[in-house]
């Protein structure tokens, strides 16, 4: 998805970082692909939702950051029952290795298409 | 690359994400990714400088997260002038799209393999 334009800061970032386990048959990596787009869904459905961007290439790694109005919010979505239970099967059965780092955006600029 | 290990939180991260022009040539595609391979190596020979995490996809999104010990750090970064040329070249020339948000870390967990 392409960059995308939020208010001014300050706001919350959740950096997640992460890698496939390179051991994922197609059914597996079937089932995470709709986990992620599911979790994507229910996350813009959450209160204090600002936006998500995300990249990932064919080496297995990649890098989602969700934006939320405060630290609170992005808290919250972290506790939501089905994203419990999914982060649960990330660390079980897709994720080789991950970190999340939750930052608050200070400055932001950019240039638009 | 992985997700990678840094000290405990604060420090600063600097969020790029960036949409490549979908017209670029062969050669400009090379390029681009000899600058972002020279950019990186400098970056790392940058005081302060704690590491980087990056993911490009094939739809030309990619996210690059740099990490820093403070916001200091990170300015001085923006301010070398080998990365002042190549961020002039990236409006110009590379990227159809881009967005830098700058922000403290104050937590950080994961997974590691």
């Amino acid at each position: 998805m392409s960059p995308i334009d939020l208010p001014e800061p300050p706001y919350t970032v959740v950096v997640f970082t992460s890698r496939l386990r390179s051991d994922l048959d197609d059914d597996a990596r079937a089932a995470y692909d709709r986990m992620s787009a599911r979790m994507e869904i229910l996350a813009s459905e959450q209160p204090g939702y600002l936006g998500v961007e995300s990249a990932r290439g064919d080496d297995l790694e990649g890098i989602t950051c969700s934006y939320w109005v405060d630290d609170a919010a992005a808290v919250a979505w972290k506790q939501v029952t089905a994203h419990l239970l999914a982060q649960e099967r990330g660390r079980q059965d897709w994720y080789a290795d991950y970190r999340v780092r939750v930052a608050t955006v200070t400055r932001a600029y950019g240039k638009r298409a």
